[in-house]
Parts: C-alpha cells; sequence; structure tokens
C-alpha cells in the first residue's frame, strides 16, 4: 500500500509582496505564466521553464545519508525549492521512497525514519503556514491533516490528487517498499510495454503520467546516463537522451543503485517521456548542488540526462566544440595566404551577398520593434546598411593583409647543444568563445581574427539578432570551405544558456565577452574555470599638473571626456594640482565642461575648497559612462599617482604637463594598462595603436593587457629537434655540454 | 524567563564508524583531543580548533526568513554543523533568538514559530538518535523531553547546562525578548562593566562566560566589523578585532540591526573576551556559505570577525601585501643593475650565514624526525646543506647577470602620428603568491626571481620548514634593504591557511605553487579569481614511428622514462607504430624496459596483438611517476597524433623518426607545449632550455606554456607620449593622419 502521509497546503496568495529574504527566483518568476496545456513532452531543456504540473520523485539515497539517519538539511531545501516553484504557480507533487534504503534493517528504524520524514516536512508545512499567513491572510487556506491515498489501486482514478492541486496543495506521497503493492493488469497506453509497480521509479512516472504531467525530476545518487561506463577514459554524462539513439545505457560507479535499478529507472523514464511527461534524472545528493537542483532543472540548465522525444536537427554544443577543435586545427595548418583568401572571400561574400543579409536583418529589426523590448540605441546597434557592410568588407582584408604572420612565427631559436636545436613559435590558443550582444556586425570580425590567427571559434549571440546571425554565419562557414575548413567556426544555438557555455572548461579555451561592461561582469563571474578576455570597468584618470600647458590641458580633457562619454577608455575622474584652483586653467577647463554639458560631481578635497561646491561624489571609483565627471584635487604629481592606486582600474591614466621629468615619472610609476602624456585617453583603442584588429581591452595582468591585437588570440609552443639526444648524455658523466646560444631569428613587430 | 525547550542528546560513541554519507569533516577530525583546560581566550583563529566548549548564538535574522517565516534549510545546516562539532567530542550549546523578529507580531505567531523550531529541532534529534542507534548502540543513550531551565536567576548556578554537557548532550536555549528578564544586579568579573540581560546577544556572552566556554559563535545577518561606514570606498570588513585598537565600529548597511543592536553586539563580545570566551561574529544568512559557517570558523577559516586580545607582533596578511606591492613598486621602478646587487647580496648572504642557515635547519629536521610525519624523501627534500647552499648562491649569481634586460624592456615602438610616439614595455605583474613544499631552497630561488623581474613576493613555506625559512626570510630582506625595499619580499605567517590566502583576488595577482601535483590541483581548484602559474599533470607520449632508428629510439625511450620518473616530462605512454611490432626494435626496446626494471601496461590494442599480455590499463591518461608506463600500438604517424590529443595532457610529446616529413608533420600537429624530435622527453624544463632560470612549467594555453623562465613573471604596459593629441584631431573633418609607422626596436632575445 502507498500512503500520502500528509498535503503540504496553500492557496497562491495573488499577489505575492517581494522581500529581500525570499530567493531572487521567486522575484524573476512571479510574473511567469504556465499556459501550455498538457500535450506531447517538452523537446528542450529551454522549454521545462514552461512546465506547469512537476512531479519531483526522491530516491532513498536523497531522503537518507548512508548509515547516518535522515538528511535534514537536504530534505528542507528541497521542500524550500518546491515552495519556491509552487509560488510561482505551478502545481507541485512529491514523491518519496524514504523507507527503501531501510528496508532491510529493522521494522523500528523504519517507524523512526517515518517519523523523522513526517516531522520534518510538517516543518515544512508550518513554514509555508507561517509564510503565507504573513502574506495575506485573506488568502491563506490551510490543510493540516494527514491524508491517505492507495495509489496502487486507484492510480487511474486520482481525484484526491487533482483535488489537492487544485486547492494549491503540495501533495507528498511517501512510499513504502516493504509492502509490495499488487501489479497493475495493464496500462491503457498503446505502444508501452506494461509496466508493474515493484520499484519507486516506475511508481512515480506512473503517477506523473496519470495525473498529467509536464515534468518528472528524479533525484537520486545518480548524475544521469553515461555514454560509456563511468570512470573509463571515455565517459561523458548524457545531457540529452532520445530513445530512438541506441546508446548504451551505464550508470555512475558509487551509486548504490545496481544496474537493475538503473534500468528500471530508464524504463520508467521512457515510460513516462511516451506518456507525453518530460522527465530529467539528476544526483540530488551533491552538498553544493541539492540547494538549487530542482529550480536549476525547471530554469532550464544543464543538470543530470533529459529525456526527449525529440532528436534535435543539429548536434550538441559539445558535439559543435569538437568539430569546431577538429577543423580549426586543420585551419592552423594552413598556409598564412590560404587564411587570407579564406577571410577575402568572406569580405567578397558580405557585398555579393548584401541583400540576403539586409533582408534577414530587417526580419530581425522588425521583430525588435514590435517586441518593444529594446531601445533605440539598441535597434541603432542591432541594425546593418550597405554602408556598414562595405566598411565591414574593407576591414576584413587589410586584416587579410596585415596578419600573415601571426601563426608560426618564430620567436626564439637556441642552439641546446650540438644538433639539438630549440624554437619557440606562435600558436592558435585554440577553441574560441565569443558572446556578443546586439550587434551581429560583431560576427564577421570576430570570426575574421579567429581566421586569421588559426582559431576555432564558438559564436554566441543574443536573440535579437538571430536572423542576421544565422545568414552571417552561412557566409562564413561558405568562406571557409574554400580549404574545406567550415566547421572551425560554430554558431551556438540561441537557447544555449551562457552560463553553461561558461563551465565547458575542458572544451574551450578563452572566453571574449563584447558586449556592455555587466555583460563582461556576468561572465567573468560564471566563468572560473576558463580565462577570460576583456574588461568589465574603465575608471580613467587625467592628472593636469601645476606645469600643464593651457591648450593642451583643455584639449586632452575635452576629448577624454566627450569625445565618446559611453566607451570605457573615456576620462571619469579629473585630478587637479592644488596650485592650479583659481587660475586662469582651472577657470577655463571648468567653463569648457560646462559649455560641453558635463555634469561635475566634487572629490571630497576639492568639494572643502569651494564654497558652492556641485553635489560630492559617492564613490571615488565611480564609472559614470556619460557626460559626468568627478573632479578632485590632489597636492603633487605623486598624490595623483597614489589617488589613480587607490581608485582607479588600471586601464588608462592621463598626465598633462610641459614638465618631462615629472612626466616620465608618471609614466614609469603609474601601473596601469595605458599610461599617456600630453595625450588623450581615447588613443586605448587596438585600431588607434595600430593593432591592425582589436580582439579587445584587457585589465588583466596576465596574458594580454591593455588593447589587444592579434597577439591576444596566439600562444606558443616550443619545438625541439634533435638526433636521439637524452638529457643524461649532459650529466657529469656524460659526453654532452650545454650551449645555449641564441641563433637570430627573423626581424618581427610584435604583434 | 528563558527557556531550554529541549536538549539534543547523544553519548559519543568511543569509536565513529567512517562512511560515505558522513561529512568529510567527521572523519577529518575525529581523532582530535581537546585537552585544552578553560582559561584565557585564543589569541589566533588557528587555534579555535582546540575550542572544546562552544556556544552558537542564532540571531533571528537566521532563524527566520523576512517575512516568509522560518528558515528551515538554514536552521537544518546548523544543526548539522552542530552535531558534527558534538561528534568531533566538542561540548555544544545552542542560544537561539526565534521569537525576536516576531516580537512585534501577534503572540499567535511566536507561538507557531516556537513550534516550528521545536519541530525542526526535534527531527535533528531524531537524526542524531538514528544515527547513534546505526553507529553503537550500547553507547548511544538518549534523553527526550523539553528541559525548563530559568537563566535569568540562575545564570551562576547553571548545574543543569553542566550536567547536560556532562551527558554529552547539546543544550537549546531558545530565548524570547517578549518577556523581559530581570536585570542582574551585578557581575562578579572584574573591571567589565555590568550589562543588563535586556538582548540576547549579552545574554549568549554572559552564559558563555558563566559556562566557561572557550568559544561564542555569533551568527546574525551581519558580516562583521567593518574599519569604515560598508559601502564607502575604503570599507573593509575587519578580521580580528583587538579591544585595545580604537578602530571606529560601523556595521552592516543591509542589515536589520541599528547602530544600537551592532554597539550591543560589540560590547557583549568585548565582554565575553574579557571573560575568557573567544568569540566570532560572522553573517549566517549567505545561501552560499550557511551550510560550512560554523565549522569553517572552528576550523580557523577567515570567516566574519574574530575577536581577539592578543594583537600578534606582526602585520596581517592583508597589511603584508599591501606593502609588499608599495615597497614592490619601489622594486620595479630601481635600475637593473641594483636589482642584480640585491640578488648578489643574497647569494653572499648565503655562504656568509650558512652557520645560522644550517644549526635553523638542523631544528626543523630534528621536529620532523621527531614528529614521525614525514617519509625520508621528505626529510631529504628539507634538508640542506653547505654543498646546497654554495650551487644555490652560484645559481643567484648567474641569475642577477641574465635577468639585466626583462624589466622595462621595450616590446614595440609605434609613430601613431607626428609627434605621437607608442611604446610597449615590459613591467612586473605586481604581486606574486609562491606556495612551496618542504624545500627551504625554494625561498631564496623564488625571492631572487621576484627581484630579478621586480615583482612584489609573498611566500608561504611548509610548517615543517619554520625555523630555516625564517632565516633565509630573514637574509633575503638584509639584501632587499641595502636599496630600501626589504618589505617587497614578505614571509606569510604558518598559521595562514592556503585557502584563505587564495581568496585574496583583489590583492594578489599571480600564484605559483611549488610542490606536488596534489599541491597544484588543490590551489588551482581553490584560487578561483587568481591566475595560478602550474601544470597538474604530464602525460608525455613517445611515439616511435615505423621508420625510427633503432639506436635512437632506445636512448630516447629509456632516457625519457628512467632518467627521473617521478617528473612531469618523464613518458607515460610508449606509442609504436604497428609495423614495428615482432621486429628487432620492438624486442629490444621491451628488453631494454625489462632490464630498467620498467613495469610495463597494456593499451587495449597492444594487449589484443599479444598471446599473453601484461596487465591491461584501466586508463589511458594515467600518469604513473614511476617506473611503469603504458604501451599502445598506433596505425601511423596520424593515429599517433590523435592519441595524443585525446589522451595527452598537452604537456610533452616525442616522435621517433628517420624521416624529416613525418617528423615536422608531427611537430605541425601535436597540440601541446612541446613536440620534441628525435630527443627525450626530458629536456622540456627551464635550465634545459636556457631559459636562464626556471619559473615553473605551464600546462596553460593562455599566458605562458611550457617551461616558463622569468617572462612569465612579466606583462606589459603601453606609453603613450604626445603634445596634446586628440582622437577628435583625426576624425574626418580632423586634422591629422594615422602613420602606424614601426620604429625599430633594440633586438632582444624574447626573455
Amino acid at each position: 500500500a502507498m500512503f500520502a502521509r500528509l498535503a503540504l497546503c496553500s492557496r497562491l496568495p495573488s499577489r505575492i509582496r517581494q522581500s529581500n529574504g525570499c530567493p531572487a527566483s521567486i522575484r524573476a518568476y512571479s510574473q511567469v505564466k504556465f499556459p501550455r496545456p498538457h500535450g506531447k513532452s517538452f523537446a528542450h531543456r529551454s522549454e521545462l521553464k514552461q512546465a506547469k504540473r512537476i512531479v519531483v520523485k526522491l530516491g532513498s539515497a536523497v531522503v537518507t545519508r548512508d548509515e547516518c539517519g535522515l538528511a535534514l538539511g537536504r530534505l528542507a531545501s528541497i521542500v524550500e525549492q518546491v515552495a519556491v516553484l509552487q509560488n510561482q504557480g505551478r502545481e507541485m507533487m512529491i514523491v518519496t521512497s524514504g523507507a527503501v534504503a531501510f528496508g532491510k534493517q529493522r521494522l523500528r528504524h523504519e517507524i523512526l525514519l517515518s517519523q523523522s520524514v513526517r516531522q520534518a516536512l510538517h516543518s515544512g508545512q508550518n513554514q509555508l503556514k507561517d509564510m503565507f499567513q504573513s502574506w495575506r491572510q485573506e488568502h491563506a487556506q490551510l490543510l493540516d491533516r494527514a491524508y491517505m491515498f492507495d495509489c496502487s489501486r486507484q492510480i487511474k482514478h486520482c481525484h484526491t490528487l487533482h483535488e489537492l492541486l487544485r486547492m494549491n496543495i503540495v501533495p507528498i506521497i511517501n512510499t513504502n517498499d516493504a509492502v509490495v503493492p499488487p501489479p497493475v493488469p495493464n496500462s491503457d497506453l498503446q505502444g508501452v510495454n506494461v509496466i508493474s509497480i515493484k520499484d519507486n521509479d516506475s511508481l512515480a512516472a506512473r503517477l506523473a503520467v496519470e495525473m498529467k504531467a509536464d515534468l518528472l525530476i528524479a533525484l537520486s545518487d545518480v548524475e544521469g546516463l553515461y555514454d560509456s561506463p563511468p570512470g573509463t577514459d571515455d565517459a561523458k554524462l548524457i545531457d540529452i537522451f532520445y530513445p530512438g539513439d541506441q546508446q548504451s545505457i551505464t550508470y555512475g560507479t558509487k551509486s548504490r543503485v545496481g544496474l537493475g535499478g538503473m534500468e528500471a529507472k530508464v524504463k520508467a523514464a521512457l515510460w513516462a517521456l511516451q506518456g507525453g511527461t518530460s522527465v530529467v534524472i539528476a544526483n540530488g545528493t551533491h552538498p553544493k548542488v541539492t540547494g538549487h537542483v530542482i529550480t536549476d532543472i525547471v530554469e532550464g540548465k544543464k543538470v543530470g540526462t533529459f529525456f526527449s522525444e525529440v532528436k534535435p536537427a543539429g548536434p550538441t554544443v559539445e558535439q559543435q566544440t569538437e568539430m569546431a577543435r577538429h577543423a580549426g586545427r586543420t585551419l592552423a595548418s594552413l598556409l598564412p595566404e590560404q587564411r587570407g583568401e579564406i577571410i577575402c572571400c568572406l569580405a567578397e561574400l558580405l557585398t555579393e551577398k548584401k541583400e540576403e543579409i539586409l533582408s534577414a536583418n530587417k526580419r530581425d529589426m522588425e521583430l525588435a520593434i514590435a517586441s518593444g523590448r529594446f531601445s533605440q540605441p539598441m535597434i541603432n546597434r542591432l541594425s546593418l546598411s550597405t554602408a556598414k557592410l562595405n566598411s565591414l568588407a574593407i576591414g576584413l582584408r587589410q586584416l587579410a593583409v596585415s596578419s600573415r604572420d601571426s601563426v608560426g612565427r618564430v620567436l626564439r631559436r637556441t642552439r641546446v647543444a650540438n644538433n639539438l636545436e630549440l624554437e619557440q613559435i606562435t600558436v592558435p590558443i585554440g577553441v574560441l568563445l565569443v558572446i556578443f550582444e546586439s550587434r551581429p556586425d560583431c560576427l564577421p570580425q570576430v570570426s575574421a581574427l579567429a581566421i586569421a590567427s588559426g582559431n576555432a571559434l564558438l559564436l554566441k549571440g543574443g536573440k535579437e539578432a538571430a536572423n542576421t546571425n544565422k545568414i552571417l554565419h552561412q557566409l562564413t562557414q561558405e568562406a571557409l570551405s574554400i580549404h574545406g575548413v567550415a566547421d572551425a567556426i560554430q554558431l551556438v544555438s540561441t537557447r544555449e544558456e551562457v552560463e553553461d557555455l561558461c563551465r565547458l572548461d575542458k572544451l574551450i579555451d578563452l572566453i571574449i565577452p563584447r558586449g556592455s561592461s555587466k555583460l563582461v561582469r556576468d561572465i567573468q563571474r560564471a566563468a572560473k574555470g576558463i580565462p577570460v578576455l576583456g574588461h568589465s570597468e574603465g575608471v580613467c584618470h587625467v592628472y593636469v599638473d601645476s606645469e600643464a600647458s593651457i591648450d593642451k590641458a583643455i584639449d586632452v580633457v575635452r576629448d577624454s571626456k566627450c569625445d565618446y562619454p559611453a566607451a570605457c577608455n573615456a576620462m571619469e575622474t579629473l585630478l587637479i594640482h592644488r596650485d592650479l584652483l583659481r587660475t586662469p586653467i582651472f577657470d577655463q577647463i571648468i567653463d569648457m565642461l560646462r559649455t560641453e554639458h558635463v555634469k561635475i560631481h566634487a572629490g571630497p578635497r576639492f568639494a572643502s575648497y569651494l564654497t558652492f561646491s556641485p553635489s560630492e561624489v559617492k564613490s571615488l571609483r565611480t564609472e559614470y559612462g556619460d557626460l559626468e565627471c568627478c573632479i578632485e584635487v590632489v597636492d603633487s604629481m605623486q598624490d595623483a599617482v597614489d589617488h589613480i592606486h587607490k581608485y582607479g582600474s588600471s586601464h588608462t591614466d592621463v598626465i598633462v604637463t610641459e614638465n618631462e621629468e615629472t612626466a616620465e615619472q608618471f609614466l614609469q610609476q603609474v601601473d596601469s594598462a595605458c599610461v599617456f602624456w600630453n595625450s588623450s585617453s581615447r588613443f586605448a583603442d587596438g585600431y588607434r595603436f595600430g593593432l591592425g584588429a582589436e580582439v579587445g581591452i584587457s585589465t588583466a595582468r596576465i596574458h594580454a593587457r591593455g588593447p589587444v591585437g592579434l597577439e591576444g588570440l596566439l600562444t606558443t609552443k616550443w619545438v625541439l629537434r634533435g638526433e636521439g639526444h637524452t638529457v643524461s648524455d649532459f650529466s657529469e658523466q656524460g659526453s654532452m655540454k650545454y650551449l645555449h646560444e641564441n641563433i637570430p631569428v627573423p626581424q618581427g613587430s610584435f604583434s
């Protein structure tokens, strides 16, 4: 027999109050509607957000700890997640199999455990009760009774469960294997094997299908399905399992679930899938993820194995990465002229196929405008034109010429010993992931950089430019195919979550975000195992020294702030030497800023010098990104340097002075990627630096720093050619001596 | 009145069984004894491990969620942590103030909440009960009753609490502010202000002191104390608070705790401290850390603010980093000759002060041997000798000469426009953290590298070499002081946890682990925000081609495997062309390996070719690090390349062949840091490459790859010198044109 031991209950308040203590996901989803009528299973993880009715099945390994009794913390966090999803307006059900793990122990233990489960969940109930009472009393309606439900007999007549769901109650069905339920004679689902209800997995599957649930989340101590036995060299977790694929199904070695158990799980999942319920099998026992495993799955994140009836036409992102790396190796082995040909071919296609590109872009623009979600500047960035395409093509042709010397360049050559020669040569980094927003012109630019540097590339563009990106990517592959490397550049589906991509640390070597500083910051946070080339902030300073030329100061400050205030290399803080206060140069700078409509914020020292001060800054580290700046007073060049070190972001800092010694001191001391004398901070840019092509600007101190050209996409490798040399030849008793003679290499610029 | 509503109870089993399901910390500490008698408070966080009696105070913000009722998940994880600590043999007490948050609400709510707390903890009790029953029945003894305790009146006579602790029970005192306890007339502690028991913080402090607890952990929703108002530019969390310091005390802006509340917390903490109980104030509401905040604190990790009466003589590690960065900037601005002088001075001191060094080393050796915790190879690594010191000194003098050209070298010079010149120059990275095990000779070597490259350095050595490291560091500072930069190299206290150091991502620019591959892996895992220069594995291949010379094959394979099998550049897998099977070359290789006592493991294909095969490998990715290797058969050079890409670690891979074309194909295609032709894999080494000094070997693809010399400690900066140039001068309407002419730079090697 099977007992629904109790029911967590609450009506959803008509308006959920936002509060700091509630998980962010409540806020994020409180507006979501779930209009999807029950029908077919979902084809993609990204659609799981739409699941209205969800069954969460907790295996015994989730409910209990090995020999340590009930996993109280885990259960509590699961109850919390279920509450969050219920409060989004979904209908949640929990199936537990708490007694299974103790099945072979004494009955006394089972009773203890059942009590514990009941008590733990009872507390959860009180929590919900209390929560709802705190919200809107008039909408809270509570049930508090043990509810018996003989599921094995009445599974096709689950009126009571439906009734509970209708009342916005979370039913918890606590199964007990100790008493084996009677077998069900026949299923009424066509073409599906009859399954017996001997195990909790098929029981949960059966319940989910009978209840027309959209999603069944089965948590146990296995990660999901593997394509080879886990622990072997090739084993990979299967992200999406299609019933049609004849993949071999194995299981986690650490699992208490035997092969039979795993087969039962898969069988049950396939059965549910055919009944129209999507299934995710995942591990619910990892301490670090248990607190959000259920909500992550519903949000579409790649957790465990997702069962889908629909096999998508394209490859998975992992397969795309493999294809890209493979073709990328061929790309890297081409002659530089061949890579140049590909880039020139792409340039030609951009003008040749301009009608197709512009018409795809028009579709994106119309959709974007219709959606009402985009501001005019965003729409402008999305838009392409004949002029834009032409200038893109010109840029690509220049790159094709200037990048001839990038891959395979010899940086160093050493005669280690007689007939033992060492070379250090430039090679591509491997597989790049470029994430870009809005601007579709990014795609051919970035692709050309990858081609020139022999790197494989994954492109992840914004949904709003999907049509434009698609045609531009097709043209890129067309160009690549002239040398048989079409696969080297892959466009990642817009369905893929950026966060999931940032976790592919075995597959991707470098991430380059192109977009807002928020995008960069988010990616830096998410991509913990993969280096990120980019800068998240630019708090640039211009220091006007006591010996500054009045004209240069005006010109440099104006250009640094006003030329393009939103740029990361625009001035945010103007440091003025104390001696200049109440001199013509100071007045002229202030007048100029007023004329240019720059809003001035006063640093604390500057404010103290003024009778009527503008608003004082909240932080000296602010990046305004607009026609605004902070002005602060410093006592000396040294004081300016200290201020920059304390509050700056090590991006670009400028001194304006006629004193060469002061200038050189400043240039030497300031520890930023770019340090300028009597020049606008706006010169901090790959094109202006003459790097040929700009990959980005980096404020990291490792690998690439400041404006980054193609060399930021290269690494090196060491090639040693000998004649059977061994290191023991060089030991004290050995016959050889190290020479370590530098062999001159052809002079080339460091780009 | 105050009530101990119930008591979690259990006798500690005499032997705790290890099981997979139990948190690792149980295993780690199950052997720990707590012999420390109650007396003075602890001076350092690292001593908190010794705390026997611990009071955990849970503020209302921890127990409840904002308007969402009881924080069930949090409470459960706290109960679990307390159980872990109790099971380590500590005496735990919990003070909750669950009703506080609801004090202003209706009494009905309070009752609900109290019930919830009781039920949540009751489940916890059952869990413990069950856990102990699963362990050793005869030692489990259970109490299950509500226990009333009027603490406000009988605080000096806590017989009952003592009795509970003696019985190995966790008392839980649930306070209720709604009923204000009568004030206590006087404290019997000398020199301490009388505090009233109006707030739970002082109540907990009072209880902790009266109960002679070693540690009071006060969890609320504030991070701890700040040195400036949080949210302002300078605000930093205070790690250790000394009552003597007249630091301004502020509080977390997000907190519900007002300034008064924070003052009360601090007052209570200081009061407890003076009574001999150490205190940590920390945030117990962060979702990501709540699950281990209490155990982290007891393990000595830097969480919240630790109150200590003892102000340590030295600076904190954060202060050390600041001092190092500051002095490092001066070091970087010295002339190359001056840096060379410092290194030579250090070399001299190593021989001059050799007696002192060796006597300190002798003390370390004796302690290490006496501890019995070290194997003979480890003892050997720890030991210094006159010979070792002499060769160290020779190495340093060579470095002083060879590194002259490292900092400030011009890599690129561009005439951007008339009178606008751009230079890219080498600069130090900033602050390095080098973590090394055992070998104290690492200290002067690494210090010399840092000095030569103008970097500031934090050194973290092993406890076992503490005395040797101390004297070596003193000598290093003595050498640095000849140019006034003694602070540029800092020795971090052995008390600092590596994991805490790896989290200082705003302060440290690069971490270099020198030690076992386990150390490197651990640090790569811990240092998520800071780049790590190192390699965690070396699965190196030698491929013997069908056209290999028999002598070269024998020599290269022998040297690659046998010269030093534990090295990361030793061969792990021998790939043999199929055509060589059952030829003399194959037999001779096998004979040689047998003669050298190399244990052979067969790859699956190799095994299939043999009638009697050696044991088949479990994984083709194994790093044996010993006189063992895997042999696998491949069909072709291309097949070998594919095998290496699939199973290798991109460290060093070798081809042995007489066919130059095949060799060049291999060298071009294999995507590893080092690719060799007819040479031993053991050449992959900074000294053998002639890099002058070896910083390490990197298998990363970013920044530095393969053996890394001094250039791995350098980055670049861009210096632009103009005459008031602005980018608007270069616009279409502007007067200037970009020239981007390369200006030749003096040829220098890329090191």
